[in-house]
């Protein structure tokens, strides 16, 4: 493994460097492109800053009931020049200490509806406030926090509950409309039946047998897009994927619902989605298949192996894991 | 830092090393001591072996209705002889391979009632088995699974639902009673009123102003054993610790409870354990005070920080955060 | 927050599934697609399914010496056919189990030499076995080993050595070539000086002040891709970027190198990485900028302020962190 | 699972709560226990608080040679009195915020020399100021920072290495010496010779087979105490462990050193580090065995089987692992 090598770092170094070494700031300088800096051979052709990660409570003081939400916000700049990147000249450079600072400010001067109408704010803010960024995007993530029950709800006081966390991203061009993706992460669940796998591929690389009846668990991911920011209901359309995901894992809380694979089962519920929420471009889910095994016990003399049959053991496999992903869009119209 | 020079290694390695390498499986030697094997000098004071991890879930199928646990079980046996550390004889070894197959076979056999109990099979087969071990021990973690709800239960599908985790590690010596320990972990709670710090020592290492009024945030861990297996009642008991927490925490859904310090919350969560679950002999908890604080905006002007007086926002913080413990126990008898 | 409501779970599943629900394994239905499904409305425009975190240890043994390299591999296929997802027909899928089978049989027969050359051995494979695959992925993560050196480099004992990560992704659309991205991450650094950022933008949202000397701290992911497979020498290029990146971080032993930004420090490495490795199109480097702030102790009296003036302290910050990216490729030629 | 019911959640909580609930801070009472505020039925029989993660990076500059360590200190504290827990009297409490100040301005006052003179330092300190204090603790945890090399190392820049990572706890009660107990954790290694597991029990729940030779690879957790702290030098015993972890697992370049269990092995490492360094008083290590599996291919045909013999392909496991640990401290010299 010749390239972990500690030898090779450094390797003429003086000289390759020597030309390119800034003294100091790099004031005077007109601003050429990546192209002009490396004798037109080189392009930028994607760039962005901001700041990720900046951690914010709303808390909503309605009299002594009040609501909080967390979140979790990243902002990014594309500025027009590159004279940042090929000379090193900040002076269109809007801090990413500033960016953190506005986003404080906003949440404190508008509060924070959902993530995708902050999202909306923030971009806004920045493509209004400085002529020389060209896109602005926004990242929220919330946290999943629920009002504690006590047969009536908590006043003001909460317990986290990360059963699916919610995200969106924002992103804006001058003179070009807002985009908004939004996402559901981490909703995990299991079925004990009606699930099987059977009559796929069988050739000389296939050890798997059939299952008509196999333990079915996935952590679901999903993100979609908006046709538009005006005609959307956010919270709304969160809970209904939300829903739609569980409706067509589960089925019906007697009966349950058949899936055929993993994949037939994705499918359906962005089907759902497309089919509930009018406002919704397209819908992409990833179903990680976390596979349970049978125990096998053949290896085990029968005195060891004899238990209460109503007793079924399973081993949970964390890696590897299936992975399964589609992506349902609406037909254009054209198409029809 | 030259303890991090990797010339030190292996200093002098081919003499130092010479007389201890054992070329071949040891078979032939007597058994003996840490002191012996190094003429008297050391001494095992502690040791032991086992298998980690072992990932278990338990299926209990009552027709259609059909009951899932989920777990992460550990092993540790204690064997008699030291001879597997001090000449590497495995003669009386039971493999880490084997302990996982009596796990799985263990649990097939009798189910899974409650980590506790499971773990009691487990130590006690261990000890009933092999003379030559001297304690066991057994860890289980039970993963958070809730049954969906849609009006009515559902049948058989499940969703993970990480608002607190369940633990217990079960141990028995050879001629001795079992002991359990049990433990709740990564409650998360907020509450954003009721909660003040005040009147704490002032000097000149002090930068923090008195608060009658912050957000209190908590990620609480708490653990407790119990006088004896047999009159427990291990799921009522976790249950029982988790509301006293919530309760002590929360207090009622309108007013609330007034907390003074995380130190007097956390006392009367332990306080009310001991009061309600007689089974209990002490309890231990442990609350980080998560901070959020108030965003501070006297650094800026008027036109950018001016905003709706109901939005308060705070900035949640990672690291560093507040660590705050306590034990609590019954008295003894004899001290009254 | 409504959206957490547990209420809204399965709102009228029985009706809005009925239709749907498929009572047993779909074999005899005619393959329709998505857009035939639902009467031409909606249609799959992105799909794709494998098997990820397969894990894997590959031992070269020549005589005494050996040579290891572990892998995280995951493989992902995409079908004609549409109707494992719309209507659960399996009978042209490859099972996710006989890919994971497949990958540990052809790292068997092939060895694994490269990250990039065993990604293109799986996907060509998938490709050539199965006429129902259009596109075949392989993501191949290695884990960081290093030999152990004792003034001569051990024959057989490694050390795990995590200062970076080596990643490949190889794809291949059937009747096309394969693609080759490579990618370095979770290359953490530190620098205590000849760091600054000034002259940046002041207005009403900024509170930062201009840096003449400051810490630098970065965690770089880097990503590039291939011209062609045929020409590449993958290990070599991946520990010339490695080595660009931490020359223009660190500059010349003695004096260092100049940063007037994060941006103009991860262009200068861009660019070198381009000028370096002709094989290599377009490289994409994200440097998050890890603060370390100065210790304010202005709030504090003299005496507990006054130190030896030689130790500096900072408070390193985990969030928020700043967030610079870029992409840089060659011109095309026919635009000199 | 009753015991996930949201409906058990503060049953009673009104009638429960109401004569505990504190209305507002407790100034005026007298400062009870714990005993004699439960009517002498319970009591504290462990407490404390402190600040957790106080982040720290501490440069020293001598001329252009700049050294770096980073640390994240904890603090702890024991008060005499109970009355913060049972009464919420704060009147004792030193703020866990005044402890991070007192951390940062120690640090800057007298740098960071080793991590256990640092933690000296700090529980001095508390003790020193403050006469309520009966107990005071201190853990530091170090970055794994290395020097960056170029042929001659660098002035200033510095690479993250965490191929091990060091850590010490430090703790005095009043009138008592300063204890010390150091560690290290997280040294991943592995070998592909050398190792066996043979001749252990074989019983009707064994399904191993003797393995003869097998791949040895864990991570090794090791902590150890000090006799005083005068007499030790710090940074090298720490080496010296790691060095004899090393060469213990790696044995000579050339051969390498036989090991028939991860027992034996542990031990060897145990009695090297109590053999070269006097100071420790007892040495305990931790040696999950990561398992490495070798692949099955008894299922498949020969013609996919079939391969170079030189390639060596194993199945690295993540969970279940062995857990493998020993405490070996210096026999008293009255038991000789």
């Amino acid at each position: 493994m010749p390239w972990t090598s500690a030898n090779r770092i450094y390797a003429k170094p003086s000289n390759s460097s020597a030309g390119e070494a800034v003294v100091g700031p790099a004031k005077a300088r007109p601003a050429p492109t990546a192209a002009a800096d490396s004798g037109g051979r080189f392009e930028l052709c994607d760039h962005g800053y901001g700041k990720s990660s900046v951690k914010l409570l709303h808390v909503h003081r309605d009299g002594d009931y009040h609501t909080i939400r967390e979140f979790e916000v990243s902002t990014e700049l594309k500025l027009t020049s590159e004279s940042a990147y090929v000379v090193g000249d900040n002076k269109e450079v809007v801090a990413t200490d500033s960016q953190k600072n506005t986003v404080y400010l906003l949440a404190k001067k508008h509060g924070v509806k959902t993530p995708e109408e902050f999202g909306a704010v923030v971009v806004n803010h920045f493509l209004y406030m400085y002529k020389q960024i060209v896109e602005a995007k926004c990242r929220v993530l919330e946290y999943p926090w629920e009002r504690l029950q006590a047969g009536t709800p908590h006043n003001h006081a909460f317990v986290f509950s990360p059963s699916a966390t919610r995200w969106s991203e924002v992103s804006q061009k001058r003179h070009e409309a807002v985009k908004v993706k939004s996402g559901l992460s981490g909703l995990r669940v299991l079925k004990t039946t009606q699930s099987a796998f059977v009559d796929f591929v069988q050739d000389e690389y296939t050890t798997l047998a059939d299952a008509a009846e196999r333990i079915f668990s996935t952590v679901v991911e999903a993100e979609w897009t908006y046709d538009s920011m005006r005609e959307a209901d956010f919270d709304n359309a969160w809970l209904t994927v939300k829903d739609a995901i569980l409706d067509k894992f589960a089925g019906p809380p007697d009966t349950g619902i058949y899936s055929p694979s993993v994949q037939h089962t994705l499918y359906l519920a962005e089907k759902t989605v497309l089919e509930k929420v009018a406002e919704i471009t397209w819908i992409k889910m990833t179903m990680p298949n976390k596979h349970y095994l049978n125990i096998d016990v053949s290896k085990f003399p029968a005195n060891v192996t004899k238990g209460d049959p109503r007793h079924h053991i399973y081993q949970p496999i964390d890696k590897p894991a299936g992975l399964i992903y589609a992506q349902l869009r609406r037909r254009p119209k054209s198409h029809l």
